[in-house]
């Protein structure tokens, strides 16, 4: 109660870092009635315009930051790279604990296997230094979008691998998974432990980054196998005692069953159709958490969305093309660079293919 | 395509006002990648804060806002009563004229009966002095929830009115409708002369200030009816070279006629729903517009909704309960006053009276 009424005068919320993610969530923290307060790099950060409280500074400046927080409410991250083990805050979600866990991809692996979470079989490189099958090799801190990944084949490409300047004992490695298609779906708990489980929705990666998704995916066999999925998730999040929403990005094998192959403990492009496609976001529900509010127990989605990413390309130039029945996000990025996500756009419609294909020319009409 | 690459690269709107509806204007630009520079009086109001750029000034201090403006792409209203006819201001939509006309209650009338838009029977009330049946009357400028509004049932209401203080030369009276029920839709136009149309909804007002809305609402015979006023008023808005989103409000009358009642020349609490209810909101539509982006021709509403007023009392102590299916929006006003809108909650369901039902409920879940 005292929380509620505290949150109603205009509690403030405290975001590490500035780019989409953290600008998503400031939008979404003040249609609440919550005072954002921004710390990031740069003023010229997407994030960094939406707030009349930006402070500037360098992520490493343990001292700035932990004077910066200390006034406000709760702190939260747009990164789980950011090292907070390494700051003392005081009210922050997630917990220390859980970010330095699953932001390490052999720690997030093992802790998987420990709560019977399907997931790939893995190793540490230095460890084995054998080839008898394809491999995915990972930086076990820092990877995103396709940095930090390497696929191998063969021994060769392995032995390219190992040979090269890398520290192999910074990176993990996993079996590849032939897989039918890639999926995901995201949770938000709360510190009393209510949860709010998202829609499947459906990923399309090209050289590890997200291109678009669709949903919600449904089909009798995989709810069955969800369901078992979200259970055991559950457990793996109060046990760390997560606070916040989390997305847990899987491969469906060939036959049919769902394994975890990453974990990403915060907002997550895979759930950013959730702003159009449900009535609360991702990033409302995040807020909600993190505020230890009561969640909805039943979000109803958009009978079918689609969203696609927007890449930077030399050729990308936005003309804010009409989008019928869907709504372009544009991060306000300063700079072009070529892969890098510089906005996106989410369609809603009578089903996921037709949402998708919507999406998708809409997207091309983005690019004069 | 000039205009189009511009807006990209960050164009920057001003937004004259900063109370909740510039607030959700602020967070609808930013969204699709636009710098917001609010100006208003109190860096307490609610959009002072959802921006780094926003300038504390009176707004009867025309040097201020014609110097603040001088550096933004366009700048918009909050308000109709913004006097700004005794501005200089480059770029600003919607026009001068339109705003001139607009807010006042006579003009706007008589402007409605030029273009054959259906309206109740108006007069002077300093030109009649005669009372023989019941009426409304208004004040031409300055009135809004219910302030500046008066009905006079009888004789001697209407003698009451005569009697008091007031100029009655700066007021208008209308026949009384008894009507069926409220209805409203709003239509976005761009200076290419392009129009996007919201759904027609129902709303219900009490004292004149609206409680809630609830839609899409649909009917053969109202389909007609609703086709032919809004050809109508298409014509007026180009003649007006009107730019914006523009909110008209309707009786249906008894024998199920389709009249206009007032015209809110911005964004408009009567389709607040659209934040969820539809991909692209009221927000959003205005923002295209003013920068003559090009609309989408076609926007699928979500199958239901509804929105509930949270209206401030001394017993409004909001707790953020959970919504399913729904969303709250909460302004971050400081002050509790009762009568002020505080906040409003939107629910999408499968018929619009279930929606409202659940809103309802909602609504009333807020208060401790």
């Amino acid at each position: 109660m005292t929380t509620n009424s505290k949150f109603i005068q205009n509690k403030s919320l405290g975001i590490l870092g500035g780019g989409q993610l953290a600008k998503m969530l400031s939008l979404a923290a003040q249609k609440m009635g919550v005072f954002v307060h921004i710390y990031s790099e740069s003023s010229a950060d997407p994030a960094a315009s939406t707030t009349a409280f930006h402070t500037k500074g360098s992520l490493k400046n343990s001292k700035k930051i932990e004077s910066w927080s200390k006034n406000l409410d709760i702190i939260t991250f747009e990164s789980e790279f950011l090292e907070i083990d390494k700051l003392k805050l005081s009210k922050h979600a997630p917990n220390t604990k859980s970010m330095t866990i699953l932001r390490d991809r052999l720690f997030q692996k093992q802790i998987l296997e420990k709560f019977k979470i399907p997931t790939s079989p893995f190793a540490e490189p230095h460890k084995t230094f054998t080839f008898t099958k394809p491999k995915v090799l990972k930086r076990r801190l820092f990877g995103y979008d396709g940095y930090g990944t390497v696929i191998c084949k063969n021994k060769k490409d392995y032995g390219v691998f190992l040979a090269s300047d890398l520290a192999v004992n910074t990176w993990i490695e996993e079996d590849f998974i032939p897989f039918k298609r890639e999926l995901a779906f995201s949770i938000a708990r709360t510190e009393s432990n209510k949860f709010c489980t998202l829609p499947l929705v459906e990923t399309f990666q090209k050289d590890s980054k997200c291109l678009w998704v669709k949903g919600p995916i449904e089909g009798e066999k995989l709810e069955v196998k969800l369901k078992s999925l979200v259970q055991k998730t559950k457990k793996l999040l109060t046990h760390l005692n997560y606070v916040g929403i989390i997305t847990f990005e899987l491969f469906e094998t060939k036959s049919g069953e769902l394994i975890v192959n990453e974990v990403a403990p915060r907002v997550h492009n895979s759930a950013h159709y959730s702003i159009e496609g449900l009535p609360l976001s991702q990033f409302d529900l995040h807020i909600l958490a993190v505020f230890n509010q009561k969640l909805p127990t039943k979000i109803k989605a958009h009978k079918a969305f689609a969203m696609v990413n927007l890449i930077g390309s030399s050729k990308l130039k936005p003309k804010l093309s009409p989008i019928n029945s869907g709504a372009l996000h544009w991060y306000g990025k300063l700079d072009n660079r070529p892969g890098r996500k510089m906005g996106h756009i989410t369609v809603l419609d009578k089903t996921s293919p037709q949402a998708l294909s919507l999406a998708l020319k809409a997207a091309k009409d983005q690019i004069l």
